[in-house]
């Protein structure tokens, strides 16, 4: 607790979960911002070969009762293993389950978050499980779900997070 | 069951759930083969920010004891809304399940498979449960799965289905 507490007062922008640093343990919480473009979805969808008029046409998607044209779900969705290998490369992914609970629209901020929830050594790796989500407006759950990776290690590399 | 044989005799290259053509019921199977070229993983991997070693550098997926570059297991589900967007555009998609059971590598032939588990009307849209998988080597599960989806008809679009 000192040490969090002193280590906030020097690192105020770092969340508590970056300041045990170095290695994961369960409760420790990973995040990343995005705001995924109309380029975005287009480049995604000609890689996925999915036309879903929902993702491009503005005029069907407000008919089918939506603001915008929707993200993709599964795009908005790559964040966790991106989270996950930007902290931990060479992670494996292993199940990931997703409730896609509100739309996502092009240029909303997206916010996604990965918890350890139970992690546990076999052999010389790891299996850890996650609870993985992701926010608009602040805390708005647009995705929720659970994932399990196989990590080659428990140190975290800093790369990409925001902590 | 006749019609199925007589069909089957006249179409033999089309899987049984096509003879039922235009309205998708219980039992229904629709499929779509892909193969992951290294540039659609590098494609995906700029897209996602995911930049996991295991799908560039094939040293340190051997050291890690796969065959082959991976490629993203999120990137190979991504078949499953397509499969289902393909043949009912403006499908929105409310929860996958995903296990992956093994490697996906650069190059290899996948088969993508959802089969109607479930249907429900809903106001005048439908709720559909499917099983989710992909295969290898013919009948090698590499991902399993479930997924829902609103569907805004039954009507099949023919589109870009295997059968």
């Amino acid at each position: 607790m000192l040490t969090k507490r002193i280590a906030s007062r020097f690192y105020p922008s770092l969340g508590v979960s970056s300041l045990s640093a170095s290695t994961l343990k369960s409760g420790d919480i990973l995040k990343k911002e995005r705001i995924f473009s109309s380029s975005d979805v287009i480049e995604y969808s000609k890689l996925s070969h999915d036309s879903n008029p929902l993702h491009f046409d503005l005029k069907y998607a407000q008919n089918a009762g939506f603001e915008d044209r929707l993200v993709p779900g599964m795009l908005v969705a790559s964040l966790f293993p991106r989270i996950i290998a930007s902290h931990f490369p060479g992670a494996v992914y292993v199940s990931q389950k997703l409730q896609f609970r509100s739309p996502v629209y092009i240029g909303e901020v997206i916010i996604g978050e990965v918890q350890a929830t139970n992690i546990r050594a076999i052999k010389n790796q790891y299996l850890a499980q996650f609870k993985t989500k992701c926010f608009k407006q602040g805390d708005h759950v647009v995705i929720h779900g659970e994932a399990t990776a196989i990590l080659p290690t428990l140190a975290k590399e800093q790369g990409q997070s925001m902590g």
